[in-house]
């Protein structure tokens, strides 16, 4: 998917946002959105938005000397989500179709996302995790396509699994528990907004459900070109991939593969993509033969 | 009021806003977008957002080739709020005070704004005048000094009244009826978002209960070192101001005279700066002894 210009605005509030969480130093933010405005002539609108967020991010990490400045809110988040733990595993139980309840919490865990907001000004948000899960389990999907999901399931032996943020992590983790498959679960190279890196995904217990892999991405997204070797044969030869989240999406959604799509819209942008509302909870298979 | 950082974002948004109102070629919008994130490091955040604003804008205009992008808009609304103003003369004529429903409705006129937005990429916002009109009268303000606007009201023998948006304008015109003293309405020099001018003001009938006066500036906001001599001698020595909107706000917010500000909070920069919610509908004084 390419960047819209309607990103533009909507990386600033994200420049701002992330360098006010590591610095009260309005000088420093100051700089940050001179620089930034100054990089917009150098982004590609053909390159996913991952790309442009990426050089984006590595500015702000120059400028504040921070190179992980959601670190303390991955791990707020990560702990308030084992906390549920227990809870998600209760409501998974007592559904009828326990993966499509799985499905559906895997969703609300993806509302953890510091990258995609539209309200300026706020300080980071609070996500209540708790009412998030309680909603999406009443809620309807807006894009389904869960028959095939489940043909693509059982069809497979494997499934490459790349997650999104931390703290959804456990959200992803009940949902692996569901799926009855040895899982990869795929995560960044690096800190890039709140984004699960390998230690993130330790925190989340992953490793107990799941083979743990790195992208090699230093990207909020998974751009093909920047990942490992090692990630691209594990990709490559994969039956079913699952890919959570808004960034992921917009970095993989031209790929004619078994890939399906799990995320909460939560922009404009991927809403008006998607022709949905945001809000709006996904299952969207890709297109292939 | 000085700029705030949290400005930058919603100045890009605009800027996208505004140029794609004029053209549907995204090419041009980009080089807005490049132009304005190159300006960025030339803003002063000393002066109050329509200072920069101003800057913006007239880049915008030469880019896309159109000094006044909004004018159908603002044609648009005027109309809108002439067929509703046998409407809102009959709210004030049936409320047990007049001056006071008047009041509300000249801040429910205060939402025609298209400057301050915050959703992104919604089509130039459709305001339910009506809707608008029927709320505010309902609603109570955030910020309400009444008492001493009716104080100074009745202590002057003219009003300097400085209008905000073109439609507004006929919502000011069922304020002004009832303010029951002369009024000199304010209009800014040259076309500049959807504020009103002149032109604007004449097709709201103002001049049929006010003295028109252009403040000869072409931003935003009243930015008294840019007015005329003609203006700055009224101002200087009106006995009450009124101030329409946020615009208006933000140049005038320092001034130590007679002024009551009468707007609607649209955004939460102003939010902030006022110790309010978004959304509020806002009667406050200026200080002065």
């Amino acid at each position: 998917m390419k960047t819209y210009l309607d990103c533009i605005p909507c990386f600033f509030q994200q420049a701002l946002q992330t360098t006010r969480m590591v610095t009260s130093d309005e000088r420093k933010a100051r700089k940050v959105l001179d620089e930034v405005g100054a990089m917009i002539k150098g982004f590609s609108l053909d390159s996913p938005p991952p790309e442009n967020g990426r050089l984006m991010y590595k500015k702000i990490a120059e400028i504040t000397g921070n190179p992980d400045p959601f670190k303390e809110i991955k791990r707020k988040y990560t702990d308030a989500a084992l906390k549920l733990y227990p809870f998600l595993k209760q409501i998974v139980v007592q559904s009828e179709d326990k993966l499509f309840a799985a499905i559906k919490l895997a969703i609300a865990g993806n509302v953890i996302d510091f990258g995609a907001k539209s309200s300026l000004m706020k300080s980071p948000g609070e996500f209540d995790l708790e009412k998030e899960a309680k909603e999406a389990v009443k809620k309807n999907f807006v894009l389904l396509d869960y028959e095939n999901f489940k043909e693509s399931l059982l069809a497979s032996s494997e499934i490459l699994y790349i997650g999104d943020n931390a703290g959804e992590t456990v959200f992803d983790r009940v949902l692996i528990e569901e799926l009855g498959r040895p899982v990869i679960y795929v995560v960044r190279g690096k800190p890039i907004i709140n984004d699960a890196t390998y230690e993130d995904a330790i925190e989340a217990d992953i490793h107990r459900v799941a083979r743990i892999l790195s992208s090699g991405v230093d990207a909020p997204g998974t751009i093909l070109a920047r990942c490992s070797d090692e990630f691209r044969k594990e990709y490559d030869s994969a039956q079913l991939v699952i890919s959570k989240g808004q960034g992921n999406y917009e970095t993989l959604s031209a790929e004619e593969r078994p890939i399906f799509y799990l995320l909460k819209v939560k922009c404009p942008v991927i809403a008006q993509e998607m022709g949905v509302e945001v809000g709006g909870m996904v299952l969207k298979q890709a297109k292939w033969d």
